[in-house]
């Protein structure tokens, strides 16, 4: 069966959260340890989308869950002399990221052949926010807020290749996180894990999947358009 | 209050449904009279979504709506030969048609300043193949599809402020449609009424809005972004 659409994860996979933390906290806070903090904000992101998962929460746009998240990690590094506005205009550094530079060639190659979908636990907003930003030519933006649930729950894949008109096996999901692909290949959609041996900062160990565990393993966009013969010039 | 986002209808408005009817309807049946058919299968659109609106016919996507309108149009003008696939292959015109000329560029003007977004009664994927066709610089692509609810309801303009996370007067919708206008001014969103005067063909009357009923009227789109003073080179 033909793939028609790649629904691509966004924090990690296509933008550098990372960095764009470090940035604008240390700009604005010089004297605290972003990359500790950074790690710790985009720590709690999974526990806490899974408490989401399993109803223990109840859904919430994501701006709100990070902000939330964001509280937490201040107070468990003993920070408490952030503002409100502050945490605030931290919180929308995730509608603020730069691309991997990969990101808008691969993506532009990949649309000449595939419909191409952002497919984010970001709320729309958010999505909107980091597309113009970096000029992501998304053919479609998809949010799990249109499904209010959030990835790994099952629903969303579903729903997406619902909207997208095809059977989840013409649906190939692109991700940086094997959970992300996991859950997309238990509900019938094809994978590929793209490596982003940055995405946790120059020190950190990239996560790598199982060997033969999705369907292609790319380094980059650009791979990834070469191995799915996107280049049709 | 500044205007943050622009929504769009999209047929009619952004597309010449018409057209491409004609277009693809004569060439695939030279002998019917694909003005008439055009005219009548767009003039059972508005009935047949108020019918859902009313509740007296069961939400479902705009592409199978319009294979049902077109089986009634069809079957009243007494033409009993098209064949299944023929249906099939002309209810998919709503995903093939051109955009107005000025369309594109207005849409590329606009976006420097504001979020541009479809909001169409067509579906996610009707929507997307119109965009990928005419090259539609979309930021957002909304559908009611992500509603379950077909303009003028509320809830669609409603949903999709609440998606763009704005308050209804920092969106604007742009419309050559009074009733869409007038439903989304009715919940407290800016208004642009855009004439098309070609949209029912070159000898019909145009629709025009009533006198100060609207926030803005424009000729197209470039003399929307002009009075929008989009234009910040």
């Amino acid at each position: 069966m033909t793939v028609k659409a790649l629904t691509f994860d966004v924090y990690g996979t296509v933008v550098d959260w990372r960095s764009a933390i470090l940035g604008e906290g240390s700009a604005l806070r010089p004297s605290l340890d972003w990359a500790q903090l950074a790690d710790a904000w985009r720590g709690l992101y999974r526990p806490t989308l899974d408490r989401v998962t399993r109803g223990e929460l109840a859904w919430s746009p994501f701006d709100h869950l990070q902000r939330v998240m964001l509280d937490q990690v201040l107070e468990r590094s003993g920070v408490s002399d952030v503002t409100d506005a502050e945490r605030a205009q931290l919180t929308g550094v995730w509608g603020r990221m730069d691309s991997w530079p990969d990101a808008v060639p691969g993506l532009n190659r990949l649309k000449r052949q595939f419909v191409v979908c952002a497919l984010s636990n970001g709320s729309v907003w958010q999505l909107v926010s980091l597309a113009k930003r970096a000029g992501l030519p998304w053919d479609l933006i998809l949010s799990v807020e249109m499904f209010h649930a959030y990835k790994p729950d099952p629903r969303v894949y579903q729903g997406a290749a619902e909207l997208l008109q095809c059977r989840p096996a013409e649906v190939m999901m692109v991700a940086a996180h094997a959970y992300d692909l996991r859950a997309a290949r238990d509900v019938g959609l094809r994978t590929a894990f793209v490596v982003r041996p940055l995405e946790w900062g120059p020190h950190a160990t990239a996560e790598l999947p199982e060997p033969g565990e999705f369907d292609l393993v790319a380094r980059d966009f650009m791979d990834l358009a070469d191995q799915l013969a996107a280049d049709v010039d």
